[in-house]
């Protein structure tokens, strides 16, 4: 398995978050990858590259909103350009164009294009944010490229910030640009005609299901905690089946806060069922390790040993096809090394 | 002209706002109330009078959504069972359905909801929230009652937290509940056939705009800052006339950042004549004085005796037809009573 590295994580660096009603340190630190890194050198997976950004800007302009990537390239120095003293903070969004108001049209205002561009206030935007995000959409068209013509069957992404809360045209849940959705277009456009998602972060893929969720080419399931109770919350019910040529292409498992292995084997089970029966060619998965029991802000109870399991039975599924291994969540940060390289290890060891 | 005071408008009173990126001490103050009282004793404009109740609930639920209200009643209480340290803080929401989100399904969890009912991060949802905003729409009511068979031609809801950025299901810009529809509503319901709502303040009110868009009935007239640049950013430009039954129903006058008493004068006069075309039996002015030349959050130049010349006006050419005045916006704390008493003096003087 080739494992694509983002030497430009550490650029992205947010201070506060608003959480919960208060300004508190970001959960989403360079430390996750850090942890993951070490954890390689003591079990390697396989070789470790940098990424290729070749063709990225034409891909990425098929995945997001031109006018979106525009301003996330230049949106650090429009706020330092308000008020120099911004550069020792970040940019956190305070308004949003709810339902009612209009998205149609770009405001002159910076904070007033932030909010039009996010989903939350938990997700700053940093001077490094976009150098970041870029080189880390550049992992996973790197890792998709690994795997068509590559001359790997897995690749994984080792990248943050996450990606696949990021819409068309709007970050939050500390992610910018959708590396999963990246993957899933690239291996589209390098010949495989049909393409799955499966999303395993705790948290509901919100990004990755609305960008395709009218697509009959690309299937999406995710496995996450009920949106009644978790985080993203408006989205990721189970009657969410896709829409337009893409219904019936769109599968959630929400489950219960609490719910321990047994209960979270068998959805993947009905997913890794329902990837089968659609007929993938090749598949991405979305990698959060906070369905961990030690994670900070999340509820679900899997130990270690139970992530060598989950990358065992995703890769014996998938039986050869190219599979590409995008790094989502995963907070329990002195446990976030081992708990991935389980899964890569179980992935390995079941598919090449 | 009769005042309706909120004998509970100190129970609001938030602590900190998302603005621009940082948690600042809210601009939205009691003071701004206390200063036009004090004003109103050293320069009576009428009998001021306390709010009543009767009937309020049952028009709230024709003006904003049932499920919206039954979550604002409850909200302090729900925020603080999730953790009695929350007592101290006020609840600011961190994440909201924006495109591509559900906004159908109400989550259980309480920053969902918060979410929700909600566009921004700048109105703390505090202790004595409900309440204040309840006592406030309650004097909205008695000012129109007091118009419509209770002997006034002109009253004012001396009250706060302000009301016209409050849709039917979401609180936001330092409103609650929309005080101004509330008016209208009761104006309509009182038998004015068609009643009009004037706009002054310095922020476009898109929660009225919102509530009347497809209205035929209730005429919406908007002076403001171009939402280009001025907050709130997503609704308010030229280009929206209202739709349906409402088509043509809807005026926006937005001015540049900076405009004078000149511009803002035209732009007054062209309003009034939309109104009278319309043929209004009846007007609510939302009136904020936020487009004082010393106001710290807004950008227009008017000096203090411009209001009189604009209670003048607008009571001229209502010519005598009921009118209410509902307090909005306004920052500049030490000026808001002589601007706010300036209006309803120059309205007692050409409209009895």
């Amino acid at each position: 398995m080739r494992i694509v590295h983002n030497p430009d994580h550490h650029r992205h660096q947010g201070r506060l978050e608003m959480f919960r009603g208060r300004l508190v340190p970001c959960h989403e630190t360079p430390a996750r990858v850090d942890h993951v890194l070490a954890e390689l050198g003591r079990r390697p997976q396989g070789p470790v590259v940098l990424p290729d950004d070749a063709g990225l800007d034409a891909l990425l302009a098929r995945v997001h909103a031109p006018r979106y990537l525009a301003f996330l390239g230049r949106a650090w120095d429009d706020w330092v350009a308000l008020d120099p003293a911004n550069a020792a903070l970040d940019a956190i969004p305070s308004v949003w164009p709810v339902r009612g108001f209009r998205a149609d049209l770009e405001p002159d205002n910076f904070a007033a294009r932030l909010g039009l561009y996010s989903f939350d206030a938990g997700t700053p935007l940093t001077a490094g944010s976009w150098a970041a995000a870029r080189a880390g959409a550049a992992c996973a068209l790197t890792a998709a490229r690994a795997v068509t013509g590559g001359g790997e069957r897995q690749a994984f992404a080792l990248t943050r910030p996450p990606g696949h809360h990021a819409g068309a045209d709007f970050f939050g849940g500390y992610c910018f640009l959708n590396n999963a959705a990246v993957a899933a277009q690239a291996l589209r456009e390098a010949g495989a005609a049909r393409v799955a998602v499966l999303d395993i972060d705790y948290h509901h893929g919100n990004g990755t299901q609305s960008l395709f969720y009218e697509r009959a080419d690309v299937f999406t399931a995710s496995i996450h905690g009920d949106p009644r109770t978790e985080y993203p919350f408006y989205l990721g019910h189970a009657d969410e089946r896709g829409a337009g040529p893409g219904l019936g292409h769109n599968l959630n498992l929400p489950l219960p806060r609490g719910t321990g292995w047994a209960g979270w084997a068998a959805a993947l089970d009905a997913a890794l069922a329902a990837l089968g029966t659609f007929g993938a060619d090749a598949c991405v998965v979305s990698l959060g390790v906070d369905t961990y029991a030690g994670d900070p802000i999340s509820g679900f109870t899997l130990d270690s040993a139970d992530y060598t399991e989950i990358g065992r039975r995703i890769a014996a599924a998938l039986g050869g096809r190219p599979c590409v291994w995008v790094y989502e969540g995963g907070y329990a940060v002195d446990a976030v090394g081992v708990n991935v390289v389980n899964v890569l290890e179980g992935a390995n060891a079941a598919g090449g």
